[in-house]
């Protein structure tokens, strides 16, 4: 199998993603990675020979994170996140994996590797962090707005699909994020879509509440993309605030610092629960081939995490899988 | 002036009201404080003579947590709730505070006390917990699933003025809960509801992510109820859940439960920051009236608060200077 790596996509790149498909292409020599970006940009972070599974495919655009998604992916055309679309649209890879801006990676996934039979809406399918370190997959995370019944009908059977055959969770238990737990409960968006997944082919749990997802309420959950970021960044705002005043806290006093010194393997551990980085990539379900989304501030592990998760999904068959198991189970009111 | 408390509803009633009500008419000599309840339960809560301020007024029925809002106000006509909403209607209350069934409250806001002229619907609206222990007026906080974008202007100007009149803020900074911050973000929702925030009377600052409530990055924060609800739990649920994690870390050995006696105060300091009664109750904006919603779980010192809070809204003149603006500042697209 064959995955592109946008190079020059993230915070970190492409030094961290560079590094990161090194390692990668090491760990699993039957996979061949495709860093797509600058060779002299990409080179520079190579040292010595090229691992026999790592080749470079040039690109020498790149878009921006500030760049507006749908004009820089229709205009840039050379742009590595482009280039490495065009590459999985062509069967020249089976996959693409980029830490770039997110709004360009899905148009990326629109417009250049295209949309699904079947899909009105692809959705992003990162995981949330849960205390039990396993994670809750949530769909859509932001790449639509304004969803109907429909598609959070959809993003139910995608989402269940990926987390049996990529997480390996047999009978996922399947969520709506909502205000309450009662059947009833909500918005009109979604009083429908209750309606819907309760006749879909899935094991629907009913609604969940915000608060309860880092106990791992369900194993999928969906929610339309607004309500999915807003639930997103009040998770990552509200631990990352709690963790700050704790490290003023800690460092308040030399004893505190004591007190901070024997904490410290404790707080490591509730650190990386915390850490989206360790779930891998965010898969864009709905589209014609694998597209993953890697954080922005993605580091090498990351990269590597993605490339593993990325594995899974091939040897899993999960996109021909979505696409037979879409076409046959249409949802609608 | 005179407030109207429901001794019945709450996860800790009549008790806990009732002596919230004690301490705060000792408090507050020039405030009439009228408990509406079952005399006898009430009664059972009071040692020794009743303050000359505090009255008891019957009422025999109650609306429980998981009684149907709608008609458990409809048939419930002498539950302390209902009760103290007919009060302050007839003008023999000038506010009321309950603890009870937040959708029986705000039914009673619209069905008995009535809802303000110019007002399509009423908010409710919390302070959410901030790091600088200041907090930011939330609205609404599930009053409301389905908003328009002329609800969320109202919301914002009727926050604005609240905020002004009960907490002194001068001039306070209204930001709109989306998905990022660059104006143009977000849903048809929000994107209407900017432009209408735009031309409001209001000191509007844009939009605000959910990550950066608790830097108090807005003084009033303006969203619809289903939005807000998803919010306000993933605030309340990662807190609780880092916060108890925290615990574990801390009891799992005797030099850790070292560390946690060294860090008790500050970790107190923490805890308190996080918790919600500390800032009093939520008014229900955009009704005749002032109907304040404590927590359910309120103890004494958080009806003691809501007291405070509902004397500086009435000294404040809160709901003739609200159907005054409203009157005067209709904004629609």
């Amino acid at each position: 199998m064959r995955i592109a790596i946008d190079a020059m996509g993230g915070d970190h790149a492409p030094g961290q993603i560079v590094k990161g498909a090194l390692i990668a292409a090491r760990e699993w020599p039957d996979t061949e990675l495709v860093l797509v970006g600058n060779p002299e940009a990409i080179k520079a972070h190579i040292e010595g020979a090229l691992p026999p599974n790592l080749i470079i495919h040039p690109a020498l655009d790149v878009i921006e994170a500030d760049d507006e998604p749908v004009r820089a992916v229709r205009r840039k055309k050379d742009a590595s996140m482009v280039v490495a679309g065009r590459l999985l649209r062509e069967g020249q890879a089976d996959a693409m994996l980029s830490a770039g801006n997110t709004g360009a990676l899905m148009t990326t996934g629109l417009l250049v590797v295209g949309r699904m039979e079947g899909i009105e809406r692809p959705a992003l399918a990162p995981v949330l962090p849960t205390l039990d370190n396993i994670g809750v997959l949530a769909l859509d995370l932001g790449a639509n707005m304004d969803a109907k019944p429909e598609h959070l009908a959809q993003y139910a059977i995608m989402g269940s699909i990926y987390r049996e055959k990529v997480h390996g969770i047999q009978r996922p238990r399947v969520g709506l994020l909502n205000v309450g737990t009662e059947p009833g409960k909500g918005s009109e968006l979604t009083k429908a879509a209750f309606e819907l997944m309760e006749r879909a082919p899935i094991h629907f749990i009913g609604n969940v509440e915000s608060r309860d997802v880092m106990q791992r309420s369900c194993d999928v959950l969906v929610c339309d993309g607004f309500s999915g970021n807003i639930l997103l960044k009040a998770m990552e705002g509200t631990a990352g605030a709690v963790m700050k005043e704790l490290k003023d806290a800690f460092k308040s006093s030399l004893l505190t610092k004591l007190a901070a010194a024997i904490m410290m393997p404790g707080l490591k551990g509730l650190k990386n629960k915390m850490d989206y980085a360790q779930y891998g990539g965010a898969p864009l379900l709905g589209v014609n081939g694998l597209v993953v989304k890697c954080h922005g501030s993605s580091d090498a592990e990351s990269v590597k995490n993605a490339v593993r998760q990325a594995r899974l999904a091939l040897q899993a068959r999960l996109i021909p899988t979505l696409a037979a198991e879409i076409k046959g189970k249409e949802v609608s009111l």
